[in-house]
Order: C-alpha cells, then sequence, then structure tokens
C-alpha cells in the first residue's frame, strides 16, 4: 500500500514520467494504450498532465479519449485547463460531455466560457437541464449558490424507510453524496434531514417524518461560500443544505467545502502580502506589475509618513549621526512584536469574539508583555549601543524607546484587527498596515523625540 | 430555515443569553429544563458556552447530564475544555462516558491528561480497548496515525453484497463513516474498498471482490497529517485508510481532515508572524513572553545587519541628514514587494514543483517586475524629493535605489522559498526573515552607497 501511495504521489509530480508517455501515445495514436494509461491514473493526477501538454497535442489527445473520461478531466481540471479543454472540443461533443458532468461542474465550465458560447451551449441542451443550470448562474462567484450541486436526494414526510431504500437504489449511481437524505413537507419546504446510517438501521416501515432529524443547519444561497465552510466545519457537516423561504434549492459536499477553506485561506495568505489571487507564477509580466503596483503605492504612502517623523528630527539627527543607525532598529523590532500580538489575535476572531471584559484583560496583558519583551530587547540593544558608540545616556534612550514601541506594537496589534471585526472588515487582510505604520510613525516619534529632549546628554 | 440558521448562528455567539441560562438551570438544579434546553443545542454550541463556566459550575453541571450528553460534550471540545470536564468527573464516571466515545475522540481525552490518570483509567478498560487505545496512544501528535478512528467496516473478498448490507444495517448506529467500505484479502490485508453507492446499485449475490475499486490511495500511520490532508483534498476522498505493511489500522474521516487544514493554516499564519501555535488571548502574561520573546531576538540580529550597514555610512549622513529620512523608504518599500513575490511563489510551491526551465522565466519576470515596480514607486518618491529636499540629484539616486531594491526583492522573495523547499523546509514559515533581511540590508547600502559616490552633487 506504501508503495501504491508513492506511486500516486509520484504521479502527482509535475515531471514524471507519464506527461512524455501521454505525448509518446498521442503521437502514435495508440488509442488502446491511451486508455490502458489512463485507466492506471487518478483523473486529478491526469489534468495535472494533461495541463502541461501543448494546444495541439491536447486537441489530438481529446480526440482519442471516450468523453466519460473527459468528462472526468473536465471536472478535475483548473480553470485556465477547462477553458483549453472548452476551447479544443466543438459544442457537439461538448454538450455530450457536460451531460456526464454534476450541474455544479457544468456551470464552472460555462463560467470559464466566453458569454456567448455559454448562451449558446444553453440553447442547446435540454429544457430541464436549461432552467436548473441558468438558476445555479445567476448566483455570483464565492456565494453558497455558486457551489451548490442540485443533485440530491429529497423526498416527501409521508414516505417510508422502504421508499427511502427504493429511492436510493435508483439514484446512487447518479448522486454524489447519499449519506444525508432531505425529507420535504407536504408543502415542498425543507422539515428535516436523515442520516443515511439511521435509514439502515431502521425498520422499513417506519415513517420518515417519525425518524428524521428537524434540528438543522443552512444556508441562503446568497451567503458567502466562507460562512458554509465554516459551519460545515463547526458542525462536522456531511452536507449542508442551501434554502431559501423554506425551498431546498441545493446542496454543498465537503469536498467542495474543502476546497473553498484552502482557496479562501490561499487568499488571505495572498492578501496579507498584498498579493493578488489571481496572479500566478505564470501570469504575463503586465498583469502582474498591475496587480502588485497598486498596493505598493499605497505602502508608499505609509512609508512617507514615517519618513516625514524622521524629517522632523533632522536637525538632531545631524548633530547625533548615530541616531539614524539606531532608530531602524527599535522601528524594525515594534513592526515584528506588533505582527506576533495581531496573529494571535486574528487567529482568535476566526473562531470566536472578544468580550468587553476580555478585552480590558488581553489589553493588559499586551502592554505587560510589551514592557517585559521591550526590557528585554532594549537591554541587548542598549549593551550593543554602549559598547558601539561609547556613550552612557544613548543606552537608556534606546531602552526606553523600545519598551514603549513594543507597547504600542501590543496595543495597535491588538486594537486594530479588533476594530476591524467589529466595522466588518477581513483582519487577517488588512490588520498589518495600520499596525507597522503605527510601530514605524511612533517609534521613529519616541526615539528621535527622545533624543531630542536629551541631546546634550548624547553630544 | 433562515431563522434556524440565524439562531444557531447566534447560539454560536459567546456572549449570548444561554450561557447564562444555563448557569442558573444549574443554580435551581433543574434537570428537565437543562435537558430540554441542552437539547435544543447542538453540543459543538453547548461546548462553546461550558467553556465560560467557572469550574464549580461545570462539575454541578455534569452532575445533572446524562453520559450521552456529557460524552458528546467532551468529544466537542477543545482541549482546555476537555481536560477541565475529565478534571470534574471521577475515574468511574470518566471510565462510562469514555466506553460512549469513538476510540479517537478517547485517545483525545486519555491524552489531555496526566500520563499516571490515562494509564490508571486504561488499567480500568475491558481488555479489547485497552490494546486498540494503546496502540492508538502511541501515534506522535500530528501524525496520520494519531487521528485516525478504528471503527470502520471492512469485510472479506469472497463476501457478497447482501453480506455487506447485513454487516451495515448491524453496525450503521456506531460507525460514524458507512459511505466507504474496506475489503480485505484472504490474509486479512487491504485489498480494496467499495463505495456504499455501488453496494446500493449491485445485485445483492455479486460477489465483493467482483466489483470492488482496487486502485485506492492510503498513508502510512507515522506521515504527517497534513499529508493526510493533502491526499484527501486531492482525491476528493470520503476516508482515507492508514496502512501499514499492508494492514488496515485505522481510517482518517473527512470531518477530521478539515480540522486538519484549519490547524495547519493558522500554524502558518502564527509562524509566518513570528508566534507560537500554542498561544492563546487567554495564555499567562509569562508563557506569552517566553513565547514570543525568543522570535524577537532572532529578528534583533538581522535589525543590527542592517544597522551596521547605515553605521558604515554614516560620514556620508553626517553631511547630508537628509539621507536618514530617505533610506527608510527605499528599504521598506523592497520588503513590501518581497513579500508580494514570495506570497505567489509560496502558493505555487504548496500545490507544484518548480522546474528549471520555470525558474528561469520567473526569476526574469520578477527582475523585471522588480525594474518596471521600482520605476514607479522611485519617480513618485523622487519627485517628493525633489520637492522637499531642493535638489536635483537626490532624486536621481532614490529612483535608482528603489530600481535596485524592489529587483533584490524579486529575487530574493523567488529564490529563497524555492531553496528551502529544496532543502525540505517549510518556504510559507521561514522565508519572510530571511527576503527582509536581503531588502533592508541591500537596500540600504545600495542607496547610502551611491550617495556616498555622489556626495559632492547632494551636497
Amino acid at each position: 500500500m506504501s508503495d501504491l501511495h508513492n506511486q500516486l504521489d509520484a504521479a502527482a509530480q509535475s515531471h514524471g514520467p507519464a506527461a512524455q508517455d501521454i505525448e509518446r501515445l498521442v503521437e502514435e495514436s495508440d488509442r488502446r494504450g491511451l486508455l490502458a494509461l489512463v485507466e492506471t491514473m487518478e483523473s486529478i493526477d491526469l489534468a495535472t498532465k494533461v495541463d502541461e501538454l501543448s494546444d495541439e497535442y491536447l486537441r489530438s489527445l481529446l480526440d482519442l479519449l471516450p468523453s466519460p473520461t473527459i468528462a472526468l478531466l473536465a471536472k478535475n481540471a483548473d480553470e485556465p485547463l477547462r477553458l483549453r479543454i472548452a476551447t479544443a472540443l466543438d459544442d457537439q461533443l461538448l454538450l455530450v460531455v457536460l451531460a456526464l458532468m454534476q450541474n455544479d461542474d457544468v456551470v464552472d465550465v460555462l463560467g470559464a466560457l466566453s458569454p456567448a458560447r455559454a448562451s449558446s451551449l444553453l440553447a442547446h441542451m435540454r429544457e430541464a437541464d436549461r432552467v436548473v443550470l441558468t438558476s445555479l448562474l445567476q448566483y455570483p462567484d464565492e456565494t453558497a449558490g455558486s457551489i451548490m450541486t442540485t443533485s440530491f436526494i429529497a423526498l416527501r414526510e409521508d414516505r417510508t424507510v422502504a421508499d427511502c431504500l427504493a429511492i436510493i437504489q435508483a439514484k446512487a449511481a447518479k448522486i454524489e453524496q447519499i449519506q444525508t437524505l432531505y425529507v420535504l413537507d407536504m408543502k415542498g419546504r425543507l422539515a428535516g434531514y436523515l442520516d443515511l446510517r439511521k435509514i439502515l438501521s431502521s425498520p422499513r416501515n417506519a415513517l420518515v417524518s417519525r425518524i428524521m432529524e428537524t434540528r438543522m443547519v443552512s444556508i441562503d444561497p446568497y451567503a458567502d461560500q466562507e460562512e458554509a465552510a465554516d459551519l460545515v466545519a463547526r458542525y462536522n457537516l456531511n452536507a449542508l443544505p442551501v434554502v431559501s423561504s423554506g425551498q431546498l434549492l441545493g446542496v454543498i459536499t465537503v469536498d467542495d467545502i474543502i476546497d473553498v477553506i484552502i482557496d479562501e485561506y490561499d487568499e488571505d495568505m495572498l492578501r496579507l502580502a498584498g498579493a493578488n489571487e489571481e496572479e500566478t507564477l505564470d501570469s504575463p509580466l503586465l498583469d502582474t506589475v498591475r496587480m502588485r503596483l497598486p498596493w505598493l503605492l499605497v505602502n508608499l504612502v505609509t512609508a512617507f509618513l514615517a519618513s516625514f517623523v524622521v524629517k522632523l528630527f533632522e536637525g538632531t539627527i545631524e548633530q547625533v549621526v548615530a541616531l539614524s543607525a539606531i532608530m531602524t532598529i527599535v522601528s524594525g523590532m515594534g513592526g515584528n512584536a506588533g505582527s506576533q500580538t495581531m496573529a494571535i489575535v486574528v487567529r482568535h476572531l476566526s473562531r470566536d469574539n472578544v468580550s468587553v471584559r476580555d478585552a480590558r484583560r488581553s489589553l493588559g496583558k499586551e502592554i505587560a508583555a510589551g514592557i517585559i519583551n521591550g526590557a528585554a530587547n532594549g537591554l541587548v540593544t542598549g549593551i550593543v549601543v554602549a559598547i558601539m558608540y561609547h556613550n552612557a545616556f544613548l543606552p537608556v534612550i534606546v531602552l526606553i524607546a523600545m519598551m514603549g514601541n513594543m507597547v504600542i506594537a501590543g496595543t495597535f496589534g491588538f486594537l486594530v484587527p479588533v476594530a476591524l471585526k467589529a466595522c466588518h472588515q477581513d483582519p487577517a487582510v488588512s490588520s498589518s498596515i495600520f499596525v507597522t505604520t503605527a510601530t514605524d510613525v511612533l517609534g521613529f516619534f519616541i526615539f528621535l523625540g527622545m533624543a531630542q529632549l536629551f541631546l546634550p546628554l548624547l553630544r
């Protein structure tokens, strides 16, 4: 088993032998060899390989593959590959492939196409599919509605366990998620759900309404997909029903939730660094510049703020030039301490709120930690400064400024994310710039301000 | 439904009325009222409320609750609450509660206790449970073995679909995950698996060995839990079998994988900021200091490096003191640009490797982006500097230094994570300090070095 696992792991690497194997088989138009190879691969691994093929090879490959394999490939492809596959297929074949896919995946494919081609494809679909897909396509990206599937099992509350089993048996092969069955009341509104384990362990003649769970979690189709992920993670759900005015519109499955969690975290990590989630290593140069430059210019404004503070004290620096080398230590260390506090607070806020009582206690602790950490770092810095600059007062100023700036770091590191959360902003993303602006500006101000006050002692 | 969802959402808030309601019912020893209230709550929400109770209230509450509710509470509690619950219960009652829990959750509870109490509890358990739990306890934290459950359904390959259904019916109520059944060969080794949908849609007399899937993904019990999460996310698995020398030891379920993904990302976010994943808002002051100070001292060393560079040019700064205000803009903006590149590269590395060909092209693009973004930021900075300092040469030096430092930012922002990944270090965590050290040190060096070269023009 461990070997098999290693094989899969190796196959998942970008530059294993399989991509070239596929190219060779495509060149030789060896359909049987190709199918035999594809048979040994998980579809996601196949998608990773296919991603490396040129458009020409991709087209020849798709000519050789049966439509169900193309459907699996399109399901597992990322957006750029999905678009390449759809572009390589003519409308007729693409319609066959789409008919083999779950409708949430079809929505992803249609969403990758030009609106003109998407509507032309929709026009050629069966009436029933077209209605469902059109309604799914109306939900904006990153909403619960945009990631739900409409293939789920629902039955009326006057049915029995035997009915459930018959429906499951009939639909099992085509439905992604059969662990949860939904129960509708006589007006067609969602009334409860049944876990498959409950069905399997109940007598065949039991009424669904008697054994169903009525306490359940659901989500509105226009809610943010991140909210859906939070609910599934918190309540350990197998599937999350999407409901509007009592009507069950669809179901979000766990595999899509895992994708959402990973995407949202990636997005946070990128935004935290001022990068855009649309950018990849392959983005063209000008897109890269266009996506990064605005954030750099925002930061330039805050850099100027800090620079103006330094300029205020140019007269002082001119007389004790050592200040210019030491001031960057004080401001930089404040930034580091602020990041630590911010990270702890942001994690807490992602799970829970902060009460006024908690806030008072935590803020007190942050200030105390700032004093202690500032004293420790200030002492070390002070000793080095004393040795390097042969002055007895400069180290004292360094010590006090370091303590002051770390108290500022703790205070802003705590208050900024709490305030952003209170204003319904994402604290993970925007806290950083405010906190480092505070530690830079105030760090320079405290250190240089004190130096100016005690200037006669420093010269 | 949307109301119900809102109710749950409100209940999930820390300071809704429910915590006080529980306190009141506990004070009045109103067992019926308490059970009625608990009945309306999801266990995770109950755990959130209980977490706010004092030890005294917690003890009285546990006296009033039936053991199955305590078991659900212990399952959904975080580690500190789990320890408080276990401490509040005597051995006899705790053994009853543990007997009602899945063994992966029992392992979590035992892991939270002192080794002495854990062994004394183990000694009082049934032989069969003790053997399983002892073997589970041997897997270190954060390994696949530490998060697997041993309650799964496995059957021999010579059985039929009818046998499967009988086993499922018998075990469904007690087993968390019934969507996947595992098939063992005649020597007891894992040979394949069956999706419940396949079972439900196959004839009752079909042999398991004929309809099972033999291509499957598994993991070693000592592998990192993050690897388990990657496999489940990549292959959209319902459950991941844990296998050693062909033996099926346990199964990791999707809900545990979601917890792993969230924990690992939180860990990355915290470590990126130099914070420790063990720290919470409630950590005592001295723990907070102990966890943060080492990272601050590491950063202090890099701050000194940058400071030494500035000190090298003290003579130059003394003559053109404006340099001290402008140099922080150049170094800081390099740090920001480096973070952007790093974030894009780290995300790419979390999914894929970088080939030598990719690396050459991407590095070229980063350098070009550094030149363009450096030119844009340098131009803006140069104009402001020209207005403020009335010197025609200073802006030119600012422009060139900004371009140089952004090229350095792009180069290090790209190469550092790639190099760390190649050395099997986590690029998400440790890249930042190297990149900002480079942009600080080299940023000061380029700017002040050029200023020194052209000093006569600046005075």
